[in-house]
């Protein structure tokens, strides 16, 4: 049996680890860490947890940590001088932010700047089990995809096959997530009488994401390519629908392709309708399933990707669990394995 | 023509007022007063009204007034004592908040505690004109009714006829309000990943509308009355549905009663349907309507009213912009004839 | 290990049921039944059991059923006329319907016309686990609760206690549920421009599971009682809301009441705070868990109970695996122990 | 004065028109025309009209049409026989409908199959006021655009003056209508349960609007050009918000140049933030607004424009309100000033 330790537990993220932990059967001590709410019960503070984590949130030092497992959501911080230590005592780590995910110094540093770290930098592998695994199984410390960037990269991996045929230069990604994926901290721009019934567009020029899907796809396809990723926050609360167009000069057999590239995956679950196939963001809620629909139009070229993930477990928690499975020599999908919540 | 200086612009009500006053055809200068936003261009902040309304929001000094009207949508505070020398300049005053609005100083004092007036709490008006229209057109200072109270007072205003048949004591509302209600704080409660799909009630037990309700109704009633009221926030921007239940030992021809009641308003919709009689919100968001419902059921002496109106007009501005125009002598409904949007 | 029938597959209680039995340890077979869909296959109509469920909907002669145990998720029908054999061959059966329910023929006549048994109505037992247990232990017949009876009655039945200073006549309750309550048959009331952003009461005057709640809390209470019932559906998809007021004469430690009814009770959690015990609807969303809050405001003499639900699992299909599990004398909660999706 | 009847006017289009037409100082007579609805009120079936319109809706006879304008809001049908002699009696005529909106006989047949009419064809102005103002003054018959498709038009028309930079075979667009934009008519599509936190791609290969864009636009850029295409439904009613992607070869000034381009327009509204340029949809809402948002990203040559509308009005009603006061002469924006309702 495993102990776990959780910083950042009382954001969305580290919530929804905790909920994933308490129904794992290996993990048998969870540690939620925070800061700002040590002292206090989890369940007085995240309702939903009452009755299943009886734990309260602590103040931890991450020097005397003692845990088997060490996930970390928090933005970069002082936590990052301690990991190589905490590394070196055998405990494996998966941090769920965004810095260490782009293994490009100057890239990482400026978009994640402050308590840069070559070495760990050096050490991290991107922890996206479909196209990683092998490396996640051997590796001690993982930094966690981005949300936007899971949904992304996971639709548009088998197209690497074909990329002589497509225009890399004109990726052009909408993708619409649910407002837990903003985060936690109240704000006008998600305040539920401005966010309701709304569609907000937000950082349509930069977001973060953007160049995280251009370095981890450009290894994929061995090959630049641009993205022109434009996020929104929908009015919901759980689910990522990401709409990729490309453009390829021969024609695709987009059907036969993906299920070829993910046969054996059982959290990728390819459509395959005759006609249109079109994901319904239902199906993945609560769930850490990416469905992909794809849609090619003969006479144009155009690939239509449509790929939902739940932005908060396959986009977040629960690749981070199933990379825990994976570093600790578990069964990759346990304690993932729940249905969607329809309708 | 006439010039109005509204204190408080930048909420949710006072934005609603600019709104309405910016279509007011007798309106003809707009002074929008907020001190945290001075200087800024009110449509960079109310963005809807670009194009309608491009002053810039003030820091008024209220000694030095310059109005034909005021509205203050403040909570209690200093400019409470600049009131009776503005209404002494001739300028007439609505007032948004609690305050004022019930003629008893202990309860005033205990609700809305601080900067207490019992010269001005005596002059102030209740300003809702369907019952107080001939106190309205004379009054200088007029209290503007609570959101929840008006959607509740406006339906058992007629019941007072037959109070000797009512159990008076046992008064059950329930009232679900838009989240603008709740105002433009952004907060953990309204923050839209936990409002959406959500319905949350709140002060279920002591609601200052509450003390409200029973102070005005009990004058109508002539009669002591209790109300256990509940109010929840629902999950939609605009819109209150108030659900009224009473006893009465005796049948109750309610259909006829309100219509005779009402008879003559143009704000207030009876409907009438044989059987159920349920208004529907979406009839009356974007409207200063207030539609009635009366059910009975006979056998049980089951009396259900139910009442919608839009939160921040029928319930707040719209009934401020109907003040006005009684306060200033003009054709009651100028400017707030809107249809709803629907659906 | 146990085969199952579900008739009526292809509604929301029902799909809800095959989402459960899925995941369910001591289930390893299961046959969904839809004369209108009988042969296409259930994840191509239910797409969120993909990968979950590849049988094909069947259209079943009930004179032949194979099965351990029978789930009917359908309107009075045929169907009713081979329970017997289906009894007697020793396949227990859940049926999920209103008929049934209220062991008095005339009223069970009456607001469930057509294929009255009286046999079978004497045979039913009310399946509600947390009051009922060992009746449905024995049961081969159970009648499983509404979804709004199951929210009412599992929040009043502690009051029985004290009924006498209760005032049983004046009891008034109002519900919310998530539109997926109303069933999976598109119309007017539902369809989703005239439903977004809404709150629709219905049937505010005779809804049908208004005698069920009188019937079943008389029993418990050992007196008669009038419900005021009104319910509405809400602007999302999942769970209720139920608003629960009374008139009591003397005080009454809610709290303490509360925790010890229902101290044993996995599935029933009793909010304690010190002040407001508002539950958050998001935390029974895809559980079987009803929260209840127990509010009481001493100098008036009020009680609010808030009791909170997810309308297709603790107020249909969780209760039914309940009591499958309790009738196949398994663990009670087997299968049923996920924790909310919040936020 | 002017009398205007309206086929088709149970729908939303339909009914949408019947609102702003009530409000239009110009109109003193409306006849309302629906087959399915005909001899009942009005308001009892669009019970938001209320006290606006107290007509009943009529089965029409178009061979004996007494108005002096006529919109019709149906599908291709007998109607369109009618419409040469009503246009020779001198009564004026806006089609809502997607026929004769390409005036290419082909297309338009293809699309839009049955009642073809090549003369009629011949005689309709395609109704984008911004655009073919001095055409639709003159016109007799004029065919509404479609929704989404004003929204993509009014944002892209202005770039035809940088034909040459722009790479015009790789036109991006996403647009997410509120679910009123699909019609009336109940569907498990949009029933709520299944709709209410969900975002629905449908038609993302082929939908109707796609030709109509290319053939608008291409005429406008007086070249060939080619648009990708996706329409989704949000879960809100009402608003359409389009992503627009270009690439282009050259830096333009977009503020500039849209800002030239619309500068005289009331009812196009270009942001100009320094940075991001983001329409809220909340700010179109119940208007006749178009609000478009330039991005431009420099070094990849990448445009983004955003933008929103509302899909009855500015998509539909709006639109053809603005059509009939130019065809009859009138002040273009009569009856068409509505400030949004936001939040």
């Amino acid at each position: 049996m495993t102990s776990v330790a959780v910083i950042g537990a009382s954001g969305y993220i580290g919530s929804e680890l905790l909920r994933l932990l308490v129904n794992h059967p290996e993990i048998d001590e969870i540690t939620p860490v925070s800061r700002s709410l040590a002292g206090k019960k989890v369940s007085s503070h995240l309702t939903h947890l009452r009755g299943f984590l009886d734990a309260e949130f602590q103040d931890m030092d991450l020097g005397n940590l003692d845990a088997d497992f060490l996930y970390v959501a928090a933005p970069p911080g002082e936590w990052i001088r301690f990991i190589p230590s905490v590394l070196e005592r055998g405990i494996k780590v998966v941090s769920m932010g965004g810095k260490f995910r782009i293994k490009n110094p100057e890239i990482d540093s400026k978009i994640y700047p402050g308590f840069d770290n070559r070495e760990l930098l050096e050490k991290a592998v991107y922890g996206l089990p479909e196209l990683y695994r092998r490396e996640i199984k051997k590796a001690g410390f993982v930094a966690n995809p981005g949300c936007y960037t899971t949904s992304v990269i996971l639709a548009m991996a088998p197209l690497s096959r074909y990329k002589e045929s497509l225009d890399l230069e004109k990726i052009v990604v909408s993708s619409v997530s649910g407002s837990s994926g903003a985060g936690a901290k109240p704000s006008r721009f998600l305040h539920h009488p401005e966010m309701s019934s709304n569609l907000r567009p937000y950082r349509v020029l930069e977001h973060r994401h953007t160049p995280e899907m251009e370095h981890i796809l450009s290894r994929e396809f061995n090959s630049d390519l641009s993205i022109s990723f434009t996020p929104s926050i929908g009015n919901h609360s759980r689910g990522i629908l990401s709409y990729i167009n490309l453009f390829s000069s021969h024609e695709i057999d987009l059907g036969e392709l993906f299920i070829d590239f993910y046969g054996e995956e059982f959290f990728v679950r390819i459509l395959s309708s005759a006609e249109e196939n079109v994901p319904n963001l239902k199906d993945v809620v609560n769930t850490n399933f990416c469905d992909i629909g794809t849609n090619f139009r003969r006479e144009r070229g155009r690939i239509l990707l449509l790929s939902a993930t739940d932005n908060l477990i396959k986009g977040g928690s629960g690749t981070a669990v199933q990379n825990m499975n994976l570093m600790l020599g578990l069964d990759e999908g346990l304690g993932l394995r729940q249905i969607a919540v329809s309708p």
